[in-house]
């Protein structure tokens, strides 16, 4: 080697094949339930103009954008989410796009933040939006679509947290004074499900409320009563497949982020008690204050790493999801044609198949099976060449059997 | 809006639904290969350290490299190839690794190139390689997957161009002078696909080799035979299900970049005549040379854009690959009931559905399901909740059914 060790960038991530298939199989499973419900791919460069990019969610935002001048001298950017090149996109193709566009976005998006524990600087940002419709079915929809993707992966226990911004804002507005407004009220609030009552009330005191009116703002806050919106936007997800159990009113959800205009939500596991995995609502002014045009719009925002550690830590992510199913040995060069033969009927059945490439000992080519996790070994040694038979190994409990080339075809087919 | 028109940057694209549906159909088919060969998928990051890119393919290369200093006053460069990180990942990760690592990456790399027609600054290339292994079979087994790779998208007429670097070499070495290396002349050589003979031989004679040199170097070009190497791969490959008639052993095919060490080959679809559609070949030294472990190597870099360009002239995306077969309106709000449950049974049937999202007239929702090309429309009005049914129209023709739910599912539920 050249230099000395070569490494990744802090922050920044390889996926390795074992780890690679974990997220292929999610990505599956979700987008196959994107395009079930009518959502249509879409993808945008990397690099954007930063002026694009840049004075769209303020200056702390603005400081984690990464960028550069090319070698044009042009000012440019690294995506940084996926609703402002949306909202370009939405701008820039207004008369090609279908009305009530419907996409799910599936890339990375950088962040010059500091890395630390589940904070990375180029992650996968998964989201799906209906833009152009502001009818409760469009909300209704978009709460369907994140249940049963959430169930194709496996997750067994799925929640729906459900609230209304608007209801949220008329419940605190009468709190805001001219030294704490309601979002900032808002995001005191939202931390009910980390912190106890009496950290949110002594938080909100510190923010400048009585004690008394802090008191005051939680009562409000647990009396609240489901929006008409709300009921609506429920029963319709309901009808569309939704278990009722699944759908949670919860009146102190908040949602940090401003933007919201309507219903918010978030998901969580409830086998994987680590906060959220996923959240959004409606947002009706945002595309057009991001520089699209003026459509309203409602979507969610996957919480993609914590899929994949919840999907791992609850083992949904089948073997077979997790490389080749048989390798298929080369005994020696005389009989190389009948191992390859075989190969070839394996793949052309469907069967994930990996040939040793040479002719090293056998013991040797099991020892690859061993450490690449292959569940089954094919030989065709001189024995099972002149017997027209294959030797098939398990090597989960190291059986061994003789059995013809259908049969090993039959056998590993999949179902 | 607030801006005048936003735009991707030159060399940049936004892939629109039907365009990216295009692309993910492609990448599906290949990838399914990929996974039957047995090859692990591999994601390594967006953004490296500028040291590790530049310095590898030349001054040349160097220039093209996306490169820019990071808030941490870091040296850092967008991704300008996949062997490149690789290289860095077989260094970084050898212990973990098994031995003969089979990858597949399928990412896009930055290319700070002057844009032009078929020529992007970010495309996606999508490499499969083996490592570790010297063995023909391996060779063997890059041209198999490669074949099924394009015939599982379903290209008709598909060649591989195979040569032999070496026997190249050794033909041409004789040639070279002070004044024209044997690259220089390997240069003049891989143009015989596009440009005639006496083309090539000018061009030879410009370089300094006299006319009848000139001559004797395409005899010698044409005359050549297969190595025996090459003999035993391709032998190996037809084993493994490759028709004979696709292996076309191309004496003057050149490939030309100078890494190659033994066979190179190229793929050529003859219904698609617009030269090499994808390429590769054995590099025993590259990889050491671009400072991972001393491994050789053998793969194809497939030529994405123009597979894409190829799969739309010849027809070969599915209707159904295009997005949902069946748009549920909504007759009004009394009835939507009717038409969520009918979207939720269509869905867990596994019919992509899309529920109109909002109660505007009929002929609205109807133009819809025209714009977004869906093939199918449900209604379910008065008469048909009265009734129990269903009114199917099929967009293609205009005719009508009225038919029960169930009727509606069989009917569109994918075989």
């Amino acid at each position: 080697m050249s230099n000395s060790a070569p490494q990744t960038l802090k922050g920044f991530r390889d996926f390795l094949p074992t780890e690679k298939r974990k997220r292929d199989f999610v990505l599956k499973k979700v987008i196959e339930i994107f395009e079930r419900f009518g959502f249509a791919p879409l993808e945008t460069p990397t690099l954007e103009y930063a002026s694009l990019l840049l004075g769209k969610y303020g200056d702390e935002a603005d400081k984690l954008v990464y960028t550069f001048t090319d070698n044009g001298d042009r000012q440019v950017g690294l995506r940084y989410d996926q609703t402002v090149p949306t909202a370009r996109v939405l701008c820039q193709y207004q008369n090609e796009l279908p009305k009530f566009f419907r996409r799910y976005q599936t890339q990375t998006v950088f962040r010059a933040d500091k890395p630390q524990k589940g904070r990375y600087r180029e992650f996968t940002q998964c989201d799906i939006d209906i833009f152009g419709s502001t009818s409760p079915l469009a909300d209704a929809e978009i709460l369907a679509c994140t249940y049963f993707a959430y169930k194709n992966v496996g997750y067994p226990n799925i929640e729906l947290r459900i609230n209304d911004r608007q209801t949220l804002l008329a419940t605190l507005e009468p709190f805001a004074t001219p030294n704490i407004t309601v979002f900032s009220i808002i995001q005191s609030i939202d931390k009910l499900d980390k912190m106890s009552q009496t950290d949110v009330a002594a938080e909100l005191v510190r923010k400048g409320l009585s004690g008394e009116v802090a008191e005051e703002v939680l009562h409000s806050i647990h009396s609240a009563e489901m929006s008409a919106n709300l009921s609506e936007i429920m029963a319709n997800a309901i009808e569309l497949g939704v278990p009722e159990a699944a759908l949670k009113f919860t009146s102190s959800l908040a949602r940090g982020l401003d933007y919201y205009t309507g219903m918010i939500f978030e998901v969580i596991l409830a086998d994987y008690p680590v906060g959220s995995c996923g959240g959004g609502g409606r947002y009706d002014h945002l595309i057009e204050q991001l520089g699209g045009p003026n459509v309203p719009a409602v979507g969610i925002a996957f919480g993609f790493d914590r899929m994949i550690e919840a999907a791992e830590q609850l083992k949904l992510i089948p073997a077979d999801a997790v490389g080749p199913q048989v390798l298929v040995t080369i005994f020696n060069e005389e009989f190389a044609t009948e191992s390859l033969r075989l190969a070839a009927r394996l793949r052309l059945a469907g069967v994930n198949t990996e040939v040793y490439p040479g002719t090293e000992k056998l013991a040797k080519q099991f020892k690859l099976a061993d450490q690449k996790n292959i569940p089954y070994v094919a030989v065709i040694g001189e024995e099972e060449a002149k017997q027209n038979t294959v030797m098939l190994k398990t090597m989960a409990n190291g059986t061994q059997e003789l059995m013809s080339a259908d049969d090993v075809v039959r056998f590993l087919r999949p179902v």
